[in-house]
């Protein structure tokens, strides 16, 4: 007998058909001999309208009437779902973040998880009910309701599953799997039947809206063995876990795009101690998340710096760079929106030289220009121009043979 | 300075601009200088919204989870309503029942209130905060949310405010006050600026829908002075409160009409003991409320007996009627839907002679036939022809001079 949590998202829940649905498939699984635990989101649009309501009364609402309000929504769904698996014969009990101990930080509207209590759930589970969990929520110490921010069910679902050290954690979702690029932008696109947590890691950093980056580094730092799939199919999903021996041969598991970036960069940085601190103290004191940082020093000993951010925060950043060209006397900055960010992922890149070379030889041969290069154990990302994107994306996964063969 | 708990109902919350308002009034009062809690139901149409949801999922909902699923209603207004206040510059804090520990006991959909923790609204209120709390619901000792019911949220404030000895308790309603008779039937009904807890007890069984009979009963037992207003306007409502030794000079406050009652009639009941212990024991057994009973007993020794039960009730009571027909051996049994029931209540009675003599007069005068009467200390209900039944309360209003001499 295998203990699996499913989490189900607002779209899988999204109305009264769908959460049958789900009733009928937590149901299935239960029948199949497992315990179920099953995470749900708040019913989709349901968080949308709740926050649409706040903002009609308040410009700056306060974190804890906010977490208060948006809790209500997984509250209604864990309701009907129960009702939908009782009315179907089974046994279940639902459960608020607050009634399984799931506590957390007082950081309204982004706490942190720092506990669970597993006895209220494993109790439940040993008497045969399905138990059902508020995803997206959790209690202080103090009993004040929190909730963990975006991608907060996914979080909740891997916690529990590491709190009840579950055999899987499915995810179900409106998309089949995690596949070797966007199949909305590569055509043939394939997905994934397994994928190490690191490369997850690096995927949903490069913008893939799969998994939230903070579930994958949770499933990791626990070895939850977690499963993307859709629950509007029966297709397998991709299995996220530990490295295994024979995934070494896959050299590049798949690749990104990314568009939501821009460049900044400062030419001819007089080369003094402490100036790369400075600047990038400044940008983190803002909240700005840097993603590349290329600094190269000319014979002049002077450096040219280049780093990018989210284009949302391109304003906030041209102000600091501009407050500090006063002070370190910059001669030149500049900005480009102009940008796509490509990159290549796969545990394989440790140990086979020559990746980069050869998307470099690829992206050469066919003229596309290289502006910057980042790279990290398993991962290279290249910018190029904007326009050059899909192509240099599309040209990385054929080369990289990742397209699907059937 | 006081402390006041106000408590405003689904129509005076029931869009964001009432919220807004309701915001406005609580900021008011506090200004005035006196310590608020708030207690707020569920936006108007939210619960049956959720009900309906409920209904779509399950045939025969399980209180645990339907509890679950209606406390969300009041979650979202006390939410709502802090946003607004802060939003407004005032300080609040929102709070379920689960946070101040409104204990009840574990019977979900009607659970009835054992305590509450009032050591948390002190320290919020102490330190200059409105104090909101979500009505209608509670908690049990094992965690476990429960709601109180029909009504819920008038219990609730009142039971708020017994535990933190407040001045006053404001329900805030969509009428102005406590009448004299329904302003909806009598043109001339006249607001009372003060009834007694007993005779708003009375009022409230006979069908009037300003509070409900628990919050008075609770109201009473605890002496917490009840004032019922309108939240649309700023006309002064009516207070309950124990009764004065002026209040005695009003010999009858209000009259009634029922018309959702049914009478069933046995006649030539055989004079035996035990005969009424196991109609009225048989017709409890079913959950069934008997309203009126009368018995007569002729010089033949047989009696009639007649009793009054909610005309939803009658089908089920005729069944039991039947079945106990053949073991007792009763020649007839009748049931009349065709009745009002026309209800005189007052404290004065008690002290004032002549009361039911002067109802009966008048209904005689105007050739209204009675069929039965039934007295307590402070009430004299009258059952007549349905046809009869506005006119009768009318006559009975007019008769004791309760109509508005402006």
């Amino acid at each position: 007998m295998a203990v699996i949590v499913q989490k189900y998202g607002g779209t899988s829940v999204g109305d009264i058909e769908r959460i049958k649905n789900v009733a009928k498939r937590v149901i299935e699984t239960k029948n199949q001999g497992n315990q179920v635990v099953v995470v749900v989101s708040a019913m989709s649009g349901e968080t949308n309208r709740l926050i649409g309501m706040a903002n009609q009364v308040s410009q700056t609402p306060s974190g804890r009437e906010m977490d208060l309000l948006l809790s209500t929504g997984e509250q209604v769904t864990i309701s009907l779902l129960g009702l939908a698996i009782q009315e179907m014969g089974a046994q279940s009990c639902s459960f608020l973040g607050s009634q399984i101990k799931m506590l957390t930080d007082r950081v309204h509207t982004k706490a942190r998880i720092r506990s669970i209590d597993a006895t209220v759930i494993q109790k439940s589970l040993d008497i045969g009910q399905v138990v059902i969990i508020a995803g997206f929520q959790g209690v202080t110490d103090e009993g004040q309701i929190t909730t963990l921010g975006r991608g907060g069910s996914d979080t909740s679902a891997v916690a529990i599953a590491a709190a009840i050290k579950a055999d899987l954690c499915e995810i179900y979702t409106d998309v089949d799997g995690v596949y070797t690029a966007d199949p909305h932008v590569c055509d043939n696109a394939r997905k994934l039947s397994q994928i190490s947590h690191e490369e997850m890691l690096e995927l949903a950093s490069l913008g893939s809206k799969v998994l939230q980056i903070r579930s994958v580094e949770l499933a990791a730092n626990h070895n939850v063995n977690l499963v993307v799939r859709s629950s509007f199919n029966s297709n397998e999903g991709t299995l996220l876990s530990e490295e295994e021996p024979d995934m070494e041969k896959i050299v590049v598991s798949g690749v990104a795009l990314d568009l939501s970036e821009a460049k900044v960069a400062i030419r001819e940085v007089p080369d003094e101690p402490g100036i790369c601190m400075q600047v990038f103290g400044a940008i983190a004191k803002a909240n700005i998340n840097v993603d590349m940082i290329i600094q190269n020093t000319g014979a002049d000993g002077k450096a040219d710096l280049s780093f990018t951010v989210p284009m949302t925060d391109l304003p906030k950043s041209k102000e600091i760079i501009e407050a500090l060209k006063k002070k370190f006397d910059f001669t030149k900055t500049e900005t480009d929106t102009d940008i796509a960010k490509v990159s290549i992922v796969g545990v394989g890149m440790r140990s086979h030289a020559g990746v980069a070379a050869k998307a470099f030889s690829i992206l050469a041969e066919n003229n596309i220009n290289i502006d910057m290069i980042s790279t990290s154990e398993i991962k290279i990302s290249i910018i190029v121009a904007k326009s050059d994107g899909k192509k240099a994306m599309q040209l990385l996964h054929d080369g990289f043979e990742l397209y699907d063969e059937t």
